[in-house]
């Protein structure tokens, strides 16, 4: 029967509403198309193929003869590695596995030695008090004179500075951690246990977590813990300059993080005030960057509130940011806020205050990052926040894990070219998802999306730097085939979409092609030498 | 300084092929866009959640007012149950747990009863030897006289029909069924223990299962258990007779099915072949439709190879597969291929079998239901099955799990029209992701994408019918807002994307509009009688 009757006859019989439902479009199809035989079927198969390779995040990079050898070899280790694991009863596959538990597999795998070597641009979404290596505040901040102890009835250990001897504290005794430590049976073991006293890390996350909630008051806590460090005016300058060092030293040449901009306290009992703080950041900034002025260009701040305060601060912060902005034109970026999303203030509550430097005559710029769409509560006011924020005209959204199930806010997020800062293990230990293969980021590649990888706040969970969110966004938000030219491009992305004005970004990207050939010479070198890897980056 | 001096000055001072990377486009926003005031802004917002709204699954569908008091209470419900979960600190929220642990949950939700009430149209992605509730094997086919068990060195319970002394069979001897109940302590335990036996049911999935590699070859040996029993000749037609009826008792009014199409066994050895089975299934959908000519339209077959075997074996599939849509044009749909996609043949290696019928002059029809894209492995042969199946002309895809990260595949399925059959609970247990709001449909929902959704093998784990994934479709894979009118198309849409002709199709719509408000004066009734909920759906 031909198809248009047959359609008919359905309108007819099913009643006059039915044209809502029944077009030939829905027609069941039983007729072939296209081609039919073998070379036409491999060719249009083809076709398919390099559609999607030409629609990915690094589809317009064209990689030089060397940089094509350098490809093989990643290219070489990546199918290696992902086979392992592909295969029936492999080996467990890192990205598929909490971070807590896989970083030590994590570590042995060659692709991420080589990405540890890669230059990596710039790292944009990262707090303020989670960036550096809680190694150094145990083995640095805890060993400087005056720091106490205490630990509380669920064996949770705080940490603050006193010139004299420390106030009562009850239920939690101040102790020295000088006398403390010399009592220890083992001054390694007791480092140790102050280490992972203060970091998500255990060996049963799903035991020890069960829910997004019971995670986020554990994390919320291990800030508290390490803030009584950092937030000690003399580990507080200190604490920064190691965090641009550290990601230096992971091969990213400038940062942006979100800071709350917390009081700082001083032996005497005195403390700083939030003028301090920014001048200090905005010092250490000029600072870090004089002292390696071959290797790093530098980094911005994003002051952030707490998505929980009442109206009238989140207007104050405004207010303070736009005077910021003024005074630190440099070093000062933007407005954020931060904190576990779902059981926040949504943005809309806070509308008034975030349209203020809009509705100001003539309307102020004051840049905003906002945190959006990090949740897995689809069509609720958390998950609404991405609205905002791209209505609210956001420089970047923070994780904007939801983003795939709003497609008109992808529209937008496309066409005004708004990057989304991917934080890949902090979801995956945050409980948004398990298996980071699952992660809507995938897609966002495949679509190149305005998208850069980050580390939110490595330091909890045990990591460094950038390079194992850039694995995990290597190995798992994007495919076997995909290669050396996501990982380039996203290095470049996080150049063009930070808070960089054109000149700095300049600078950057020129440096940045620097270490590029540099990288690309190491590693065709170190191959040549040893005849084939693995390589030792740390050699 | 002007934007694009600035960029010309990027260009100049990055170089020659710096055009890839550094457009206008990149620009840092700090510029305000659209509105500034706040009516301006409402109303700006409220555009976006309407455009949203209006690409949903459901967008077309318009509630009369009696459909739309049925939604109200309906949507109470549904916020009220996704609140309590959303509380910091909640209720766990059924979808994100292993249905293994969640499904006493889901049976206390009043969403999920007023679902079991709902006509549900036709379930499109069944299998032949999961379809019907365990429980019916263990307390009818089990009872049967000559039925024997044997318990393997695992404790894995096998079973099978004979007409005399049972052979030997080292490892795991043949025991009466009948003798083993009679010697137990508690016939209800005794029971119990077999249905467990051939189930996925387990306390703690994670541990019992904890790879996708583990769980699948559970769930394997457990559809050989269960085909010891249904492969016996007066069993395997009472057990399919019994699929359409537990269908039809949870409102589902029509079903296809793949099928294997095993040899099946009478008690003197002697067996059936596949035309003895076809002809049966076939005559089975004639009879339970003439038994139940006001409540079911009936339902096809799709003959399936499993994806392991030489492509001779697929080319002689395809064959016989042309030759039972000719014999039964009524009930034989066309062909697939099952079985564990990951560690399977992809399609394109089955090329030439497949592409037999188009090739013939003139090409003969056979219609595809392939399985593709289950699988969390991107860039993969598996993952490309998913391109293959397209290109195949398929007329359904079978889960499409990895289609989000294809965008070349996505569009061709929206302009093809080709539907993707969505089985939340399957990828669930079988382990592609574990909390279903990142099931990745809630992308293809959004965006009116051809869905249905379906149940692969409910008896597995001990589901019944369509409504629990009808249930999980509604509470994880779309937004806490969405109501009635996704539920209502997601029926519609499983009548017109089943493999009925345009005749069979308008009369299923006819039937299912009857249903359809049966279903809502059921409701409203009750609503009425007792003035209030709970609803009492087997009242």
């Amino acid at each position: 029967m031909d198809t248009r009757i047959s359609c008919v006859l359905i309108l007819f019989s099913y009643g006059c509403c039915s044209h809502l439902y029944l077009t030939d479009e829905y027609e069941f199809k039983t007729v072939f198309r296209g081609v039919r035989d073998r070379n036409g079927y491999i060719k249009a198969r083809n076709e398919v193929i390099l559609a999607e390779s030409n629609m990915r995040i690094g589809r317009d990079v064209v990689l030089d003869k060397t940089e094509q050898r350098v490809n093989d070899i990643l290219m070489k280790y990546k199918e290696l590695e992902i086979n392992k694991s592909r295969t029936l009863n492999g080996a467990p596959f890192p990205p598929s596995i909490d971070f807590l538990v896989s970083k030590p597999m994590v570590e042995k795998s060659q692709v991420f030695q080589i990405i540890k070597l890669m230059p990596k641009g710039a790292a944009l979404h990262l707090h303020d008090c989670s960036m550096v290596d809680l190694n150094w505040l145990v083995k640095n901040a805890t060993y400087r004179e005056n720091c106490y102890m205490c630990v509380n009835v669920n064996y949770t250990v705080y940490f603050k500075f006193f010139g004299g001897t420390p106030p009562s504290n009850p239920g939690c005794p101040w102790k020295s951690v000088k006398t403390e430590r010399a009592k220890a049976r083992n001054v390694d073991e007791f480092d140790r246990m102050l280490y992972m006293n203060m970091s998500l890390i255990t060996p049963d996350p799903r035991k020890a977590y069960p829910t997004i909630d019971v995670v986020w008051d554990r994390f919320s806590q291990t800030l508290d813990q390490a803030n009584g460090l950092i937030n000690y005016a003399p580990v507080f300058a200190d604490y920064f300059y190691e965090a641009l060092n550290e990601f230096n030293l992971d091969n990213v040449q400038y940062l942006e993080f979100r800071g709350l901009f917390p009081e700082v306290y001083e032996l005497d009992g005195s403390t700083k005030d939030r003028n301090w703080v920014v001048k200090t950041y905005n010092d250490l900034f000029e600072k870090f960057t004089a002292d390696h002025k071959h290797e790093f260009s530098g980094g911005k701040m994003i002051y952030s509130g707490i998505r929980v305060v009442p109206e009238i601060d989140i207007l104050n912060q405004v207010k303070e940011a736009i005077h910021y902005r003024q005074l630190y034109p440099d070093h000062f970026a933007g407005y954020d806020l931060v904190g576990q999303e779902d059981p926040g203030v949504p943005l809309v509550k806070y509308l008034d205050a975030l349209l203020y430097p809009s509705e100001q005559t003539p309307p102020v710029d004051l840049p905003y990052f906002f945190h959006a769409g990090e949740t897995d509560w689809e069509g609720t006011p958390t998950d609404n926040n991405l609205i905002d924020a791209v209505l609210l005209n956001t420089s970047r959204i923070g994780h904007g894990y939801a983003i795939v199930k709003h497609p008109q806010v992808m529209k937008m997020v496309k066409e005004r070219n708004i990057a989304v800062e991917v934080n890949p293990i902090s979801n995956q230990v945050l409980l948004l998802l398990s298996d980071l293969r699952n992660h809507p980021a995938a897609e966002l590649v495949a679509q190149d999306f305005p998208v850069v990888i980050s580390a939110d706040d490595p330091a909890v969970w045990g990591a460094q730097g950038l390079s194992y969110d850039f694995y995990m966004a290597f190995m798992a938000l994007s495919g076997e085939t995909t290669d050396l030219r996501l990982l380039k491009k996203l290095a470049i992305n996080s150049i063009q979409y930070s808070a960089m004005t054109p000149i700095e970004k300049s600078k950057a990207l020129n440096l940045w092609r620097q270490k590029w050939d540099a990288f690309i010479q190491r590693m065709l070198h170190q191959v040549n030498q040893s005849g084939s890897f693995p390589l030792n980056p740390f050699g």
